[in-house]
């Protein structure tokens, strides 16, 4: 199945799509040009996905999102420890 | 239907999800911390979701891939016009 190919390789891009940001921020330890509110907005989004995932029984669903979810939960631990925005300590 | 609400709610946020990173770069012209790989693999991604709704004729899917794609597409606009990293240039 051809056209399941391109739905396996969209899930597989977008699952991982905060992977490289992850990376890039553990790498410079420098965090202050990515958005807060794009990483809750993102991580609140997969979670919902993820609990909607659960309610079908979904499993490519729950797998795609805790996946997400972990990058930008992560994420979220990076940006508090290298950010220089001295309100949110 | 409760559990319709959740996935409106997670499609809502995640298809507008780059967007406040969007607005950040616009607003402080400053994004050299954001990562082009994780803009690009999103992109991608989304593209390749779009690709596939358009394939199933699947509304949802399509919808929410095209805003995706958009505030992606105006994100790698808005990186090479601020980005301090000359050798993309």
């Amino acid at each position: 199945m051809e056209w399941e190919i391109v739905g396996y390789a969209a899930a597989a891009l977008t699952m991982f799509g905060f992977l490289p940001q992850l990376l890039k921020m553990v790498r410079t330890k420098s965090v202050d040009d990515v958005s807060l509110v794009m990483m809750v907005q993102m991580g609140l989004g997969v979670f919902l996905w993820m609990a909607y995932g659960l309610h079908l029984r979904n499993s490519p669903l729950i797998v795609a999102n805790v996946v997400s979810l972990a990058t930008l939960g992560l994420g979220l631990f990076v940006y508090f420890r290298y950010t220089t925005r001295r309100y949110f300590r």
